[in-house]
This record gives C-alpha cells, structure tokens and sequence, in this order.
C-alpha cells in the first residue's frame, strides 16, 4: 500500500487523551477486526487515520474503500463524548500504552493476517473492577450454545478448578457452555470476564442479565465494539479472536461441526496459544467438533481442570500426579514368585512340585516362593497342598479362574 | 550368553517336521513370552535346545535356569503325540517358514526385548478355517472386561465397519470389549480371530462357548499354549504382545487405569503400530486410561469405523470425507454482501442508508449487495423499507437477535 499524506493534526495538551478519543472514533467507525485498520494506523497514527476518515480525503485506493465504508459514521464519532458517556456508566476504554494493556492483544497484529478479519482492537471497553492484568495466565472455555447437560456439568467444574488455582475464566457470556463456565467460575467465589460482540453496556443475550450483572460486579465484561452496538454475526467473528488472545489456552468443550466455537479454536492455534478439547460420547453430535481437533491433533485431550491447569502451565507449575490406581500387593511381589503365585489352585490343594509345573518355574525356587507367599498371607498349606488364602480368591477369580 | 554345546541330533527324513514337533515340545516346556527362548532358539535351532533341555545339560548359566525351570516337564513333552493329538481336534500348529506364518510377528524379535514378556512365539495353535495370511491389515479392538453399554455399542459398530471393509477384526475372547467386538464383525457375516491365553482346545470363559464355537467354524481361535494349558496370568501378558504383534492397529475402547488392554496399548506402540482410543465420558472411569493414552499423545482418536480405517489405511486408501455441514446458501455469499445481510433488521423495515450504517459498509455498496440479496430471496422490501425474507428471519434469530 502506498502511504498516504500524513494529516496535519492540532497538538493537544495531553497526547494520550488525543489518543483515546480517536481511538474510540475510530471504533466507532470501523467494523472490528477490519483488516486495514492496524496499517493505516501503524502508518498515521490514531488521530491522523481519523482526520482522513473524516475528511474523506486519501489517494491511496484501499484508504479511500475505508473511507467509503465509514462515511455514513463520520460525523456522528465524537470519541471525548462517547469517554464521557462511558465514564458515567462505569465502563472505561483501554488503549495501547495504558498500564493495563493486556500485552498479549498484541500478538493479533501478526497472526492472522490473511484471513477476513484479525488485526489489534483499537482498545477494549471494560466494565468491571478486574484490572486487565489479571488476564496474565488466564483460560478461555467456549463452546456451544446449544449444549448437553454432559458438557455443562464439565463446562461447570473445570471452571470452578481453574478459578480456585487462580486464574481468570474467560467466555463468551452466550447460552450452554459459556454460561456453565462463568457459573463455575463465580461458584469459586473468583472473577470472571465475559467478552462480549455487542456494546459491554448492552445485556446480551437479555436472559443472561443478573449473570452479566454478576460478572461485571466482580469482573469484567470486555467489548471492541462501541456502546450501543448490537451484536451482529461477524462482530462475533471478530469477538472470538479476542477471548483466544487474551488467554494462554481455549478450553473447548462441545462444538458441533459448525460451532463458532470452532473459530476461536482456530484462533488459538493461529496465535500458538494452548488448545484443549474436552472428548464426548462418540456419537454425540454436540462433542463432533471437539472430536474432529482431537483427533487431527489440533487440540489436547482435557478430562477435568487439572489436565487443563496442566496444560497451560508453566514448565514445573500445576503438575499433576499421574493417576494410577494403588499398587496391589501383588505388584510388589517378584516376577517369578508372582508367576508361582497365579499357578497355584483357587480351591482344591496342589503339591509344590504340581505348582512349580504349572508356572514353569524350577523346583527348588517354586519351594521358595511358596514359603515366601504362605508367610505374607497369600496362599495356605492344608491336607491337600497348597491353595490360595482365602483373602485371595475373590480378586483372584476375577483375573483368572 | 556363552553358546552351549550343539547336541548331536539324529537326522530324520523331514527337517521341517523335526522342527515342528520340536517347537511344539519347547512350548510345552516353557512359558510363553520366556524371553531366555529366543536366543537359544536361534543358536541351537528347536531341536538342539530340546536337546539340552530334555538332556538337562548346559554349561551356559542363562541354558542352566531355563532347564531348572523346565525340569518337571521335560519328560512329558512329546510334540509329535501332542501334533497328532491336535489334528484329531482339527488344531494345526503354524511355525516360521510356513506359508501361513504371520511375517509381521517376526517384529516382535525385536521389540519389547528389555521387558518382562516377549519374543516370537514358537508357534501357533490355530483351530478354524481362516488362513493366518489373512491377518495381514487386520485390526485388533481390546478392552475391559468391566465395560458399560455405551463401550459395547462403540466396540461392535466399530468391528462391524472394520469387518465389512474387509479387515479381520482380532481380540481376545474375553467378556466385555472383546466380546462386543467379535459380535460386531459376526454381525457384519465377516470372519473374526480370538487370541486367547489358555489352550486353543480350552473354551475360556466358559459362557463364551458359542461365541468362541462361532469363531472356531467361521475364523480362526489362536494360542500360542499347547493343548489343555489354563489361563494363567502371566500368559495373559504374553497373549497380548501377539495380539498387538498381529494386527497393523489397536484400538481400545474402553480401559480403567490398570486395564489389561493398556498391556496390549504398549506392545502396538512398541512395535509401531496405530494405537487408537475411543474416549467416554470424561467422568467415565472405564474410559480413564484411554484417555491417558490420549492425551500424552500415545492413541490418536477415534469415534467410528471410518476413523478406525482411516487410521490404519496405506496412503490414499480408506479415505473419509471431512465431515462438515454442508455449507448454507449464505455461506455462498461475498463476505461484504453477508456483512449487509446480517445488518438487515428482522421485524422492522430499514432504509439502506440505515442497513449501510449498521453494517459498516459503503452505501452504493450496500445498496447493491441488499438488491442481490432480495434476488436471492434473503431480504425483502416493504414499505418501511428493507427486512428479512420470512425465510430467513427462524436461523437469523438464532444466530443473532
């Protein structure tokens, strides 16, 4: 693209200031995730794209199709209103450059770009008392609206385990899974932030109104898309982006062959972010989503939120033991004696030379091992020889009859 | 090892019957999976290590424990009494060099050999029609003998696909998994192979005596343990190497943390074939060390048949379609025309100035793309202006209010 003419603009007392208020005109203006935002504003700066925008004057063709996409919104972005409105709804509007900058937003202005949308938000409207750097480490859960009560119970609990180890459950504030997390998150009693495609002053969807309540009471609601604006398709698209990369993993746990939640995933792996499903039963249509990155290795197989802190971890952080049932006292026995052990009868006696023909295994050392077992209580000597103890049997039988 | 010293043997008018009744007397000498054989094997030849066992001489240390441990039974291995015996149970017993050896248990003189159990078997015990050539591409499904509905059902729609595609479906005769996957490939009116642990004339478990009488008449009952030996332990670890040995893949369907199955999962990795899992319910406890192996990457998933196929198919055979939904008309539609699509109200008409604005796209543009919407019947125009075709209005809500 060529450069065009950089705008002589009116310098201000307080550049930051005059930053964020072209930066909330802009977002006013633009569609999120319009790709060719991030290069005229890397190449003008904020307030010199706007002036352009507004003055509808660019020799370069792709300024002028943004020019011609924004104009009917032109007049109506005041950015220092549209601060003050916010300010007294409590939502204020982070940029670039703040101390709460999640830094790794920024990882947008690589990945992705040669699909529809992508780029770094213009800023982040943020409502809630969670400062933006407690999204350090944190986790994305997403997934289908249309959910089972299978994937809501496990939605639910991997959340409530991610939260209690500290760290953010991030989600879409939607119906099914998105809701199961931000629920199992505030059962912990921990913050959540829910990102939202719409204004984060609007409720939506309108049912969710007391949890969106909750969560921006204790949390956060983020939004890129101006105050007001209605949630329409692609701003979800672009919405999605965001909840990969403000997280280190996307957890997801039912995603149909169609879910958007499939298109954050797709994030995720663009940004080299963590990516974990969460399996269903195979025949279950609302897991075939997850199945399908499962098994092309795109995602990490997660059973519950130790996989998931496991997996998100740093190395050495949130190591899980490795579940193993409880050695048996079998296991502890030697090869050879255990080899003796598995010859000798369940209820009828048997002589040690019988015993020892049975396993394969010599005489002398058949002897021994029997010695050994009777004295640690697994097998006995009766009239007819040698015969499990009864403590034996039971398992035994199972194993072998 | 030091090599003994070759016995004289006295040369019989067929070499490969020598040999034969002589691996059929060392099987009935030692344990299956005895890792001392194999070398010996091929230092004495069959006949040779008969020799010194039977003569219990062997200045080898190694040769002295194998002829200790083999003492008891030396006396009553008559391999030619027990091939005759055989055959008058239609038993045939298949070594290396024949034409119905399995080349791709050869693979098993190399894997495995730093473990407890393993080795090429000296032979096979095979009773049933099906020759051993057609285990070539076969697949093995194992599993818990503790299995759920939800795992037979998975087990037998896999067998049955697997079994129609012309692949032998090979287990272990026991409850559960296996014998799910056995009824399946029956179902499919396709011959399947049980390996079992015990003697090939032995019906174990006894309930299974149909299903194992089915498979005797239609496919192949394999076992590497003479006539007569009971399932023992210990030879249920070394009938798992054979069935891993056997097959080009394993899939397990349903396995606990100490699950046998996962005894058979490490020898297919050990000789490098396709380990595939079928995961649960994440809460599933049956499904827990499949989901183990998923998880470190061990199995690749699997939910069906195709997947099955697909996994253990040479390149460009057994392809399955990617499954997706078919894409929608809207999906046909220019990105820009959808994003003015989705900024059409639903109920209430809008003008297309309006519809522009919203969806953040020029007007001429706008005005264009809402008249090829109406040609596609998506949008219509009333008197308030433009609104969604009744068509469209049930999926739009859904996707966005």
């Amino acid at each position: 693209m060529t450069t065009p003419t950089v705008p002589t603009t009116v310098p201000t007392a307080d550049p930051r200031r005059t930053e964020r208020e072209a930066r909330v005109s802009l977002s006013m203006l633009a569609e999120p995730g319009d790709l060719r935002l991030g290069g005229f504003v890397d190449a003008l700066g904020p307030a010199g794209l706007l002036a352009a925008l507004r003055e509808g004057r660019a020799e370069d063709a792709e300024v002028r199709g943004l020019v011609a996409d924004t104009a009917l919104r032109a007049q109506q972005a005041d950015g220092a209103a549209e601060l003050a409105r916010a300010a007294r709804l409590g939502i204020r509007f982070v940029i670039p450059g703040d101390d709460e900058w999640p830094p790794q937003l920024d990882h947008l202005a690589v990945a992705g770009q040669n699909h529809e949308r992508g780029g770094v938000p213009l800023g982040l409207w943020v409502r809630g008392p969670l400062p933006l750097q407690a999204l350090e480490g944190s986790v994305a859960l997403v997934g289908s609206r249309s959910s089972t009560g299978y994937g809501e119970q496990a939605a639910g609990d991997i959340a409530a385990m991610v939260a209690r180890a500290g760290r953010i459950v991030v989600s879409g504030g939607a119906f099914g899974i998105d809701q199961a997390a931000h629920r199992g998150a505030i059962g912990s009693h921990a913050p959540t932030v829910a990102v939202l495609a719409c204004g984060a002053d609007r409720v939506y969807p309108q049912a969710h109104s007391d949890l969106l309540g909750h969560i921006r009471e204790h949390g956060a609601v983020i939004s890129e898309v101006p105050l007001g604006a209605a949630p329409l398709r692609h701003r979800f698209l672009a919405r999605n982006r965001l909840i990969a990369a403000l997280t280190r993993g996307t957890v997801v746990v039912e995603a149909a062959q169609r879910s958007g939640a499939l298109n954050t995933a797709t994030w995720a792996t663009r940004l080299n972010r963590v990516l974990m499903g969460v399996p269903g039963p195979v025949g279950s249509a609302a897991s075939g989503g997850v199945h399908r990155l499962l098994r092309d290795g795109r995602a990490v197989l997660v059973c519950d939120g130790n996989d998931v802190l496991e997996s998100v971890g740093s190395a050495g952080e949130h190591l899980v033991e490795e579940v193993r049932s409880p050695d048996t006292a079998r296991d502890a026995l030697p090869r050879r004696t255990r080899q003796v052990l598995d010859a000798v009868p369940v209820v009828q006696g048997a002589s040690s030379t019988s015993v020892a023909r049975t396993a394969g295994v010599e005489l002398v050392a058949a002897q021994q091992a029997l010695l050994d077992l009777e004295a640690r209580g697994f097998v006995e000597r009766g009239d007819a020889g040698w015969r499990l103890s009864d403590r034996e049997v039971p398992s035994q039988l199972r194993a072998a009859p």
